[in-house]
């Protein structure tokens, strides 16, 4: 069976792997104080161009987003986030756990918009009762969204200077962000991701490691003893080696930008062939996840062939499916799919 | 340079990385729904004799005590644990992170005693304030110990009887289960465990895994939707194959006895090698740590060639140290150690 | 300066300062164990005709909701609200303190439509992502509702309906409740309020009292050891008799009933007088808060004279603002108010 | 029957009865915006000599343990307290619920031992492992201690000293103040303490007040928006003028200071009393609560006539009771007691 249902089915890409097995019986000191963590930090550094910044590595998105939320917002602060931002949906309540509200913006194909979000800051401080409410303490934007849509340099600039105003930070969650830089037309590159983000990640899990996400703080601006804080929420790993290489697996020899990049010329092969067949789409996504309407009819004939996700019903006849494709992807496997469609 | 700092330096056992290998490319369902964590809690509870038991993984003995006391304790209660257990001393505020407070007893090489559990339980309830008081809700034991030592199966099932004449659970911290398992002398096994314990983790991390520990409620008592508590603590991965993989491998033709049962056959060596020297010992441990005195002279010398974890100030002139052996432990390491003591 | 800026401006009715003083110097019992608390119980549980009720006194409204929601939901769940319900609001983010988020359906006037309810719990588990998001664990309904709306006891009852298919309590904020059940029209009261609620509390602070809510648990399933969870939030009054004291005098000789009949007679002059002198009702209240269109013009020249209370901008060159009557207003400041809109 | 059994028997000094009843009908704004707020602050500031302190009142003493500690420590602190502090054993857990372990040090006679806590955190840092453990946050005291005991001048500053050292806050628990302040031979004044403390309360409760504590941060240090604080925590009252009113009559004409002096003067005649019949004292306490040591035949016996607080065992024949006055103590109460004694 062909499976295009997410872009975290299979392992790690093999270059991860042999330096797993290759550094496996070397002993290193735990909790990520290995040399292989401090390399994988130095490279991306070098690619953020922040010489003073920091980099964490976490093991998944909700634990990052959790942690990295939790820890930079003042008890009586929320985070600003679009209505379908992963916090606010698919996270089980990870952000109210810390005891944070997720303050919904209304979401343009998965993005806020800077003119909302500027009418939302000065409404608050405009309400006379706004010290009974929960203050705005940081925006929240995922790149890609959740519906593969991406943010242009300008509206992020343009975010970025709200926030400013406001002096709150800007947080950009990258779960799968080599497939938004690697995105035909995008003006969005780390570095000016590191001008414009207070706080961000570089998504590992869905782009090539077993796991892992690497934080990073521009300006070396984490919060104080960020480490004994992932400590806290029972998120040190004690092997730290096994994220430090992976992530310095990646940054050498542009294995990251190769592997996205191959994931979004399978997209937009997929997408092409789905366009040439005259199916429509629900968003115009350049990114990994395509986002297509079948008929219920259509729907039902290709799931035996084929795995996707299901997104959500269109109308009574129609539905809207996702399909993903990743580092993983196999060319044939994208063709036999635009065969049978 | 040798070192026995810790049982957490190495990666994983090669059989891990063998069948990590081969699965790699094979495309499973997501957060832990894939056949090969299905195999390996089958695995896990026919080991246990516990059909109707459930099993869940989790990354890491932090994220795991925080998540199973967390998520047992009614909001006013807390867990009692021996002063040095790992949840009071170690994990930077876990526990109380969830909201519960830690209830220390005194410690007896690493241990609670029942009868001082039992003092400490009736003395609560007798205490007319005691509704202003935190509620003894739970009481967690680590097997081996902090310091290495085990319970008898006798003082286990005290304490379990003790636990259910209050009716609060009884977990046991099994960070280094394989090596109580395989300490020589032992009467504890995993279905003794399981009869006896209400809950209670089987380590990988420091018994061969990358990572990973196997949590087991023996009769299927596990919160009403664990998973998603463990979505909440963001504590799910994507990629939950990582874990079913590695305890599948792990259970599959006594792995984990056999290479608890090495790391064991090690520290006993050493043991004797130090004895035989005239070393003294701080405490008499049977499983894979062993604290020894040494002078700060030779704590001084020593370290020059060997790594080794100090433990505390014994007086003045003295210090333990411990080393630790483990599934990765070489015998020709030991070996060079003994010679140079 | 005539105010009519809310239902919270002057003291207590004077029959409670009369008991705070002829009870002031016995000597009783702290922590609600006194006599006045088991006295006004047992009358508040007699006026909802609930004898296996429990009920509790707590201090204020926030505290209340935090509180019992809180200690009702389980950790993975969240409560269902109004987008207008002061817990989503005006509450500082007090919930999400307790780690729970709030799952905000439409308001309409404040309040939340059954089917809208039902739509929601129907969607929520046939998505087969359910288990990564926060589950519906509770519904929380103010009545009289923010905009001073109330439910009628088929609405309640349907509301309750839908609860008791999905297993979940329905919880009724009654801080304005005596402006609510005095209301003309209305045909929800006590008892029946008992016999829809899983849990309601009977506000004080806002009807005649220094400060105090009642909450009624009316199947005694209050959760256990409730008041150890009072005190764990810093809720428990030393001198529990202060709130004991207050219900037990609203609650003799139908005084809340009363006074609450006052206010509502107070409120329909009032809005009979601006209807007409030809003014517009930005929602048609029945209760103790009355919601007026005015121009900017007229806002400013009223507020001159009057103080009450701006509630929202309409449109560029009208705003809404609330006048707020209680069982402290004086029928000669309606008359004056009356005189010069 | 007389009883000595707490200080929170009686409702409230009549000046505040009186002045509630005389501002009753004003009508003030909420949330404790009023004048009576502003005069009762201004008095406190002007008695500790701090003119850019800033002043708050809540409602009970662990209400304000909980969101001072709360609010003041960072989320890897916990609070240092002796190990008989009210937070570490009377308050069901408010502190961890707040996610912040207590940090027992070993008490005397209710009281930390300075250099007990320089050696505490002098070993903290020096621990190697101390990144993964809680790091003190803050130093907590209570002054009278539970066991009614006072902190010399020379003793606070000691503690101040070292706190600041470590940059860590030193917080008072003032809950019977007042009692302290007017001790026998103390040279603790609240301008020593607006000196030596980063925050400390000043409590209502227990002296002459229905409920009530006044917070005082000496530097205007307090957490930002530490008003929404209280909010979040369920904690600001609508009618704040309730306790402006209260704490503005007890710092009028030195109520404060001369009921204090009566509990006081009541207490040592108390004390003389049993002294002079061979009683002895299980501490020797200069404050408001005596700790006698009777037999079980004699706490029996007594206990037909008189309530009074056990306290713990003392041996298999002997108890520790508790015999507290206050403000309302009457003399002739006294004089009968020494009576039947």
């Amino acid at each position: 069976m062909l499976s295009f249902a997410s872009d975290y089915m299979e392992g790690a890409h093999e270059k991860i792997l042999d330096k797993l097995r290759e550094t496996n019986m070397e002993q290193l000191p735990g909790y990520g104080t290995d040399e292989y963590c401090e390399r994988a930090k130095r490279k991306i550094k070098e690619l953020c161009r922040c010489d003073h910044g920091e980099v964490f590595f976490l093991t998944g998105g909700t634990q990052t987003n959790q942690i990295v939320i939790g820890s930079m917002l003042a008890s009586y602060e929320g985070v600003i986030a679009a209505e379908s931002g992963h916090v606010n949906v698919h996270e089980a309540g990870a952000i109210e756990l810390t005891g944070h509200k997720v303050l919904a913006l209304p979401e343009h194909a998965g993005k806020i918009c800077g003119e909302e979000l500027r009418e939302y800051l000065r409404g608050f401080y405009e309400d006379e009762n706004h010290e009974h409410m929960v203050f705005p303490g940081m925006v929240y934007i995922s790149h890609p969204t959740e519906y593969g849509t991406l943010y242009t340099a300008g509206e992020l600039k343009e975010i970025h200077e709200i926030c400013k105003e406001y002096k709150i930070p800007l947080y950009l969650d990258g779960a799968r962000l080599g497939y938004g830089l690697a995105a035909s037309g995008t003006d969005v590159t780390l570095p000016f991701m590191a001008e414009n983000c207070d706080v961000f990640y570089i998504g590992g899990t869905k782009v090539g490691a077993l796991m892992g996400e690497a934080v990073v703080f521009p300006e070396g601006n984490a919060p104080a003893h960020f480490m004994t804080i992932v400590k806290q929420h029972g998120a040190l790993l004690a092997k730290g080696r096994l994220l430090g290489i992976q992530f310095d697996v990646l940054f050498s020899d542009d294995l990251y930008f190769e592997i996205s990049a191959h994931a979004i010329k399978m997209a937009e092969k997929l997408k092409e062939g789905f366009h040439k067949k005259g199916y429509s789409f629900a968003i115009d996504s350049p990114t990994n996840q395509q986002f297509i309407i079948l008929s219920n009819k259509q729907m039902e004939e290709l799931s035996k062939q084929v795995s996707f996700g299901f997104w959500e019903k269109k109308d009574e006849g129609h539905a809207v499916v996702r399909f993903a494709t990743s580092w993983a992807t196999r060319e044939e496997d994208v063709e036999k799919l635009l065969s049978i469609i």
